[in-house]
């Protein structure tokens, strides 16, 4: 026998087996209620409320996981209660399984929230003369009958801690798994949250996510602390092998910071970092070896090969990162020398390993990483663009704040000037230099091999320069100019990133027109103008619509990998099937390059 | 086709099978060639010598493993030599499998040497341009392809050492594995070692083993530093119960000793600590829970529930533990409270947990652990026997070292002495201080209650003394005496021990005379006269015979565990079968002990 049920307002209704939760029911007429916790009343992730009929009594579990008010008001878990006879169900939208739509400008990658880790809220009883089980056994059993699946508490300090935390807690804890190790004991109404990180050479991206829903609850950034050891990655690469110490310490600058922007982030949302119970880091070789302290010699002398290429997965603790202090740290594989994880989470976020046109995706940084998908094979490089689009090395570079120059235009001699936020001009973020440098073409005060000539180029400390603001202008007093040392250095990185490009199409065998689909990554590459990158010859020129700008799509990547078991696996399998091609070993790259430094 | 094969000179003969080894063939035959790597031509242990025929040429691992005249006299790996036409082979004794006879005085346990860890030597194709295999998978696949298992480097602090290490080595290593886990990376003539170790309340035993062998290499004895915070185990609980830094002290304490214990092992045979690939440590649970700096207070209050009861495996250096950076230290599970690990080897070593015949097997020490073996089921308990057999709070008690009276016979009046080489007496150790006990009571000097009594006894700053060597015959120019206050110590220990036998046997509701067997372990167990033992009612009285004394069984446990995977499975066997009875919740146990009180 059978009761028959009927789930509002989706519409759905048939009979629940006897014996059969309303789960069971809703799974068996294809209303997608969500069940984190896999159907064990834990979650309370699949709240219902009953409108008509009646039900088995309310359970413990129930009365942890709802109020008071909803009890009264008919809420219920689909997952433990069963039907006593027909009846209807009301179903908040809230518990119906929503893909996760993690954002990338202009791209939309949406995922089934599944993390790496699992939340059971279990209760034990107390120890007595008569059962005398260790603390440890004492859990496992707990858990094992919960879920019915046998774990173990293999790591010490969650050992350590668990002793205390189950007589502080009552015998009652929300216990999270990683695969089949408990990796935190909390208390039962304690968040479960996630980190994903993205260290750049340059800056540091970090994310907390609600391991639940899958939602990012907060994102902090930083700059990188390393570069008080250089700018870019070689300088500590060549710091980190003096010795132990010094590579210790880079590495602690890394692990120091990544704790404090988890923990700023987790007080903002009221929560703490020791709720955090898994974390993924990407980032490129150079760094990700830095970060775990991993032998760096090999990866700055030819042929350039990483230490560990796999994935990682590493106590946190053991990296210094404070956080549960059970949890893991997983980082995504690296490809090569020079292009690493975090060139697999951008892949991921933006899809480009499941592109069926061919497209090219690039990642603009200190070091700039360029992935070709053609006829089913992805090919990348990496290219040593340095840090002059982050405004380092420019005469008035700075960062992308406050007064400085984001957009220029020249019309009939005339310089147009937007600064961020409006301010005074302070100086020029690479938006605003890539605009120059092509507006300045435009205008023929840069000839075809990059010198200003013409009447509006001054002298000026025994250098040529061209005046974006003159001092009355400025917000600090002094002349914001463009010099011809900016402009060489603006040559050398243009020249770098699309003698890359080139590269991958000879090895293709294709040419710029046969890219249907153009993605940009990176906080540059999300702020420039393409007209001008292409104007410079940074881009090749290619019909708009095919260019896509999307922001830290390696942020998303390493987001994308911590909600969902199934997005960790395909970064692997990413990573594997990623070919490398070496700049340095292709045909003619020396040629390409000294062309790609014209200005066409 | 196959080839004829005559294995000299255990005189076995038959075919082999083409394309197979001579392995292949001694295995068909029964001929018991040894095979630590499983045979893939990594151990060098089943070398055999060719008489007549041909086989294939040598291969390069042979050329590793066996020295240039041993191949001029055509040595050969069975593993890895095929025939070519009919042989005849002298198979060496030494390559013939040995069972490990491993010695407890009056025990002898032959166990099959087959350790947690194996190890293999591996060549390895270096990097190149067209070879840009991170050394993560570089190592990983050349394991692989040699044993046909996948196995992985997921230690980070062991992937660092071995960047260094394969290039020093140019690229031929010997690596060890855990299950699937690189663990060590070593040059290929690096001796692969393992560690059992016995912390007990007081001594501590430390054993180097030769796991490819078995065969103890080295053993080292220390006293367990901990004693500075207190003699019993209790003192130490509360002390570390203090706080986190207090708890670290402790645990530093015995890591830092047993590591030092290790090297200065390891020196003597030529080796270091950092050739130590794996490590078995057993002690109480008490003792096991100091060392992993597990939360000690809920093993000091009723009902003394352990933290962590299972075994325990853990990375060596987590707990301090210098020897291989990526070696594990496993930890036999604990039993109990008051019942532990060294309780669980000692029967692991003195097979009572085989024994088809009654059998009583007692550890004495400051806590004693007793357990009786009776119809196929064990029962455990433990009793606080104190130090006093050890020698403290004796008013002459001394440890057994030169100069300590361990034997004593009063004949018509007369005490004859006996000391640790024949030096003139300063104190008295155990075993002493258990015969003057049973000869004053022959003798009449002291009474059923435990009174000294008669002309020979003396009053000495307020308490009453028996004279066993005067001024003139002690070493140090102070009598040695018997105490008043020493027998009282001397009736708590042996109270606390025999009622314990009591209880388990009430408990199994038979009596001293259904034993047919006493197993005595522990250092003091072994140095005791038996029959003093049995006068002063310390045993039961029994035929001679049905006693057996043994060292220290716990350290032999251990070791059992080190080279024995099969052993270590059995300790965990053990340790769940054995029920553990709580001495002060059994009928009568006050009464039973007061009795015991009594010299019969």
């Amino acid at each position: 026998m059978s009761y028959i049920i009927d789930f509002q307002p989706v519409g759905r209704r048939g009979p629940c087996p006897e014996g059969g939760t309303l789960l069971d029911a809703a799974r068996a007429l294809g209303v997608d209620l969500a069940s984190v916790c896999g159907g064990v009343g834990s979650c309370g992730r699949c709240r219902v409320q009953l409108v008509t009929g009646e039900l088995t009594p309310v359970t413990v579990n129930e009365e942890a996981e709802l109020t008071a008010e909803e009890l009264a008001r008919g809420y219920r878990l689909a997952c433990l209660a069963e039907p006593l006879s027909d009846c209807r169900i009301s179903v908040p939208s809230e518990s119906l399984t929503a893909l996760q739509r993690t954002q990338v400008e202009g791209l939309e990658v949406p995922v089934a929230v599944e993390p790496s880790v699992a939340s059971y809220v279990v209760a034990l009883d107390p120890p007595t003369l008569e059962d005398l089980r260790g603390d440890d056994e004492r859990l496992c059993q707990a858990v094992h009958a919960a879920i019915g699946i046998p774990v173990r508490l293999s790591d010490l300090e969650v050992a350590r801690l668990a002793t205390a935390a189950l007589r502080r807690l009552n015998w009652r804890a929300r216990v999270v798994l990683r695969e089949d190790e408990i990796i935190h004991v909390a208390a039962a109404d304690a968040p479960w949250l996630g980190l994903a990180v993205d260290i750049g050479t340059t800056k540091i991206a970090a994310y907390v996510v609600d391991l639940g829903t899958g939602q990012t609850l907060a994102a902090r950034g930083a700059m990188n602390p390393q570069i008080a050891y250089g700018e870019d990655v070689i300088a500590r690469l060549m710091y980190a092998d003096k010795g132990p110490d010094e590579a210790a310490r880079l590495a602690a600058l890394l692990a120091d910071e990544l704790s404090r922007l988890a923990a700023d982030a987790c007080a903002e949302i009221g929560a703490q970092a020791t709720d955090i119970v898994d974390a993924v880091i990407v980032g490129n070789t150079a760094i990700h070896h830095l970060f775990l302290r991993l032998p760096v010699r090999q990866l700055a002398e030819a042929p350039y090969v990483p230490a560990v290429r796999a994935a990682v997965d590493v106590k946190a603790r053991e990296v210094g990162l404070r956080i549960a202090a059970g949890a893991y740290v997983h980082l995504l594989p690296n490809i090569a020398g020079y292009v690493g994880a975090d060139h697999v989470a951008m892949l991921l976020a933006t899809g480009v390993a499941d592109a069926t046109e061919t497209t090219l995706a690039i990642d603009i940084g200190t070091n700039t990483e360029i992935c070709l998908a053609h006829r089913g094979r992805l090919t990348s490089l990496s290219c040593a663009s340095g840090p002059a689009f982050e405004g380092a090395h420019i005469t008035f570079g700075m960062r992308a704040a406050p007064g400085a120059i984001e957009r220029v235009r020249i019309a009939d001699g005339r310089v147009e000037i937007k600064t961020i936020g409006d301010e005074p001009p302070v100086g020029v973020c690479g938006s605003g230099i890539l605009d120059a440098m092509a507006q300045l073409r435009l205008a023929g005060v840069l000839d075809g091999r990059g010198r200003l000539t013409g009447p509006q180029v001054r002298q000026a400390n025994g250098d040529a320069e061209f005046v974006l603001a003159d001092e009355n202008r400025s917000g600090n007093g002094r002349a914001i100019t463009v010099t011809q040392h900016d402009i060489r250095e603006l040559q050398l990185a243009k020249a770098a990133i699309r003698s890359g490009i080139e590269a991958l199409l000879a090895d293709a065998g294709i040419t710029a027109a046969d890219l249907r689909r153009v993605i940009i990554a990176g906080a540059f590459g999300t702020y420039i103008d393409v007209g001008s990158a292409m104007t410079v010859g940074l881009l090749p020129v290619l019909p708009h619509e095919r260019i896509t700008q999307v922001g830290n799509a390696a942020g998303t990547g390493a987001r994308l990998a911590l909600i969902s078991r199934a997005q960790r696996r395909k970064a692997q399998a990413i990573a594997h099937s990623v070919r490398y091609l070496e700049l340095a070993r292709t045909p003619k790259f020396m040629r390409s390059f000294a062309e790609a430094m014209y200005l066409k």
